[in-house]
C-alpha cells in the first residue's frame, strides 16, 4: 500500500485548512477554539471513537449529502482522526480524508501511518481499516493549549521510538519543536521499511502489549498505558535475557512504573493472548537488546512469550 | 489497487476449499447442502448484509479467537459474499479472506471486483470497502439446485453486460459454461482499464441507478431490479437521443418491462438524487449509444440527467 499522505508542519495552518472543501468533523470540545477557523459544513462529535459515534458521523455524512467528491476533514486528538480516518475509508467503499491531529499523541502517532480504528465492546482497535489520508496538517500553535497530562501521553509514543529504533530521541528536549519532526519520520522510516506490517513495522507495537491491557482494565488513557507498556516490556526484555540490566535501570529513570496489584490476573491474561500480534492464541512481544534497537528475531521482530515467561515481569509489577 | 484474486472455475471444488484453513462463514440456508464438505469452524448466518449480521459475523470471529494469520472462507450468494469481504477488510484492519459464491449473480458479478457492502438504515451499499480476496472458488456444481429465480438475478448482471461492452454476450445461451467465463472475463478486463473506479469501470453500473431505487421501493430482488433498471437506462438513452429506436426495441424483447404506476414518485426522485455516482446531489447516468457500447463522455462514462430529462422515461413506465 502507497504511503503517500502529504504532511504539512508549521503554524498558523487554519488558513490553508480553510481553503479545503469539505466536510469537517471536530471534537466538540474544539468548537470554541477552532469552530470559527472552519467556513465548511461542521459535524460536531464527542472525544470518542466507539460504534455510536460512528454511526453518528455516517449518518451526519449522509444528511449533509456528502458524496464520493466529498473531502472528510478531521480536526482534533487521536480518537477524531482514527474514527473519522475509519469512517472515511467506509463511507461510499471511501472518500478523500485530510487529518488536523490537535494533539502531540495524534500528531506524532495516530494520525501518522494510515491505521484507522474503533473501539467495540469486542475490543480496543479490533475494528478499523488502513486507509491513507490525501494530506495530514500539523498546526504546532495547537499545542500551546494542550493540556500537561496530553503532552505525557504523546511524549510516551515519543519515547518508545527512541527505545525501538533511534536512541537520539531520547536526548531531544520536549520544548524542541524538531522532536516532532524527528518522531514523525522515525515512524514513516519503519514504516517504509515494511508498508505490509508484517516485519519491522510491529516495533511501533512496543510497549503496547501489556499497554492495551493497563488501557482496558485500569481505565488509563493510552500514552500513559503505553509509557507503562514500555517499561513492563523493557523489563520483560531484560527478564529473558536480551537487555543488559544498567540500560534497563536506564529506562526506568524515563519511564513511570505501573502498579498491578489490585489487576484481575486472569483477565489480564485473557486480554494478552487475544492481542493482534498473537498466533494461535500464544502471545507475542516485541522486545529490545539494547536502547534504540528492536530485536529483528528473522524479520518478524516479535516473539512468541509463555505464560511463565511472562510470570517474573508480571510479578515485578505487583501482579 | 491491485486486483490480484486467483479465480477457480470448474465441478467439484469442495475438496480444494476444505484443504484451506480457516473460519467459514454460510448462508445458514446452505449448510443442509454444503456443511458435511466443510471441516473448518463453521459460522451460520442470515442472507442479509446488514448492521446486525455484520455485528453477529464479526462477534463469531471473535469468539473464534480469528486472528490476523486467520483466514476468513464465505459460502453463500452475493449478501454474504459481500458482507463476509466487508467484515475480512475491517476485523483487525483486514484477513484474508476466500469467496466460494454459490449464486449465478455472486460468481459473476457481487463476489468479482473488490467491492463489498452492506445496507443500512441509511442506504443500501452505502457503508463498505474495497477489498480483494485471496481467491474466488466458483463450483459450476452449486448451480445445479439454483432456483429460477436465481437464474433470472444473475442473468440480468451478465446481459448488462452485454448491454454496454460485449453484445456478443447477449447472443450466449444460458446453459451455457462458457457464458460465467465471458461475463467474469467483461468485467475483469473493465476493472483493469479503470483500478481506481474513476471512468469506464462506472459502466458496471448500467441498469443500477433505476435499478436501485425500484429494489428500495419495490421490494425487488437486486437482479431483477438491474433487468428493470437495464430497460429504463436504455429508454433514457434513447429518449436522450443517443440509441436508436430500432436498437431499443431488440433489447425490449431481451429485458423484462416495469410498472411503476404504485410508486412514489418523491421518494424514487429523492433516491435518485442520493445516489453515489451524484454529484452535488444531480444524478449521473451510464447511458448507450448501441448494444454492446456504453458511451465515454469525455472517460467519465456518465452523463448529468436533470429531472427534467428523466420525466418522458419515468412516464413511459408509468410513474
Amino acid at each position: 500500500m502507497a504511503i503517500s499522505s502529504e504532511i504539512i508542519i508549521g503554524n498558523n495552518l487554519f488558513d490553508q485548512i480553510k481553503s479545503k472543501k469539505g466536510v469537517v468533523v471536530m471534537d466538540a470540545a474544539l468548537i470554541e477554539l477552532y469552530g470559527d477557523k472552519i467556513d465548511a459544513d461542521l459535524i460536531a462529535i464527542p472525544n470518542k471513537k466507539t460504534l455510536k459515534t460512528l454511526h453518528f458521523l455516517l449518518k451526519a455524512l449522509f444528511e449533509k449529502k456528502a458524496d464520493k467528491e466529498t473531502t472528510l476533514i478531521a480536526v482534533g486528538g487521536g480518537n477524531i482522526t482514527d474514527l473519522a480516518a475509519f469512517a472515511a475509508s467506509i463511507y461510499m467503499r471511501g472518500i478523500d480524508l485530510i487529518l488536523v491531529p490537535t494533539s502531540l499523541l495524534a500528531m506524532v502517532d495516530a494520525a501518522i501511518g494510515g491505521k484507522t480504528a474503533i473501539d467495540t465492546p469486542l475490543g480496543k482497535n479490533l475494528i478499523g481499516s488502513l486507509y491513507h489520508p490525501k494530506a495530514i496538517f500539523i498546526d504546532l500553535d495547537t499545542l500551546k493549549t494542550l493540556p500537561e497530562k496530553e503532552w505525557i501521553n504523546g511524549l510516551a509514543e515519543i519515547w518508545k521510538m527512541g527505545l525501538v529504533y533511534d536512541a537520539s530521541i531520547l536526548q531531544k528536549k520536549r520544548d524542541n519543536p524538531e522532536l516532532i519532526r524527528h518522531a514523525i519520520n522515525a515512524k514513516l522510516a519503519v514504516m517504509e521499511q515494511d508498508p505490509i506490517d508484517a516485519s519491522i513495522r510491529r516495533i511501533l507495537n512496543f510497549g503496547h502489549t501489556f499497554g492495551h491491557v493497563i488501557e482496558i482494565l485500569g481505565g488509563v488513557d493510552h500514552g500513559q498505558a503505553v509509557a507503562f507498556g514500555c517499561l513492563m516490556e523493557a523489563h520483560l526484555s531484560m527478564a529473558l535475557g536480551y537487555l543488559a540490566k544498567d540500560e534497563f535501570k536506564q529506562i526506568e529513570t524515563i519511564f513511570p512504573r505501573p502498579d498491578l496489584k489490585n489487576y484481575d490476573k486472569c483477565k489480564f491474561l485473557e486480554i494478552i493472548c487475544r492481542d493482534k500480534k498473537s498466533k494461535n492464541g500464544i502471545p507475542r512481544f516485541v522486545l529490545i537488546d539494547q536502547i534504540g534497537h528492536a530485536i529483528p528475531f528473522d524479520a518478524a521482530y516479535c516473539r512468541e512469550v509463555s505464560i511463565g515467561e511472562l510470570e517474573p515481569t508480571l510479578k515485578f509489577y505487583g501482579l
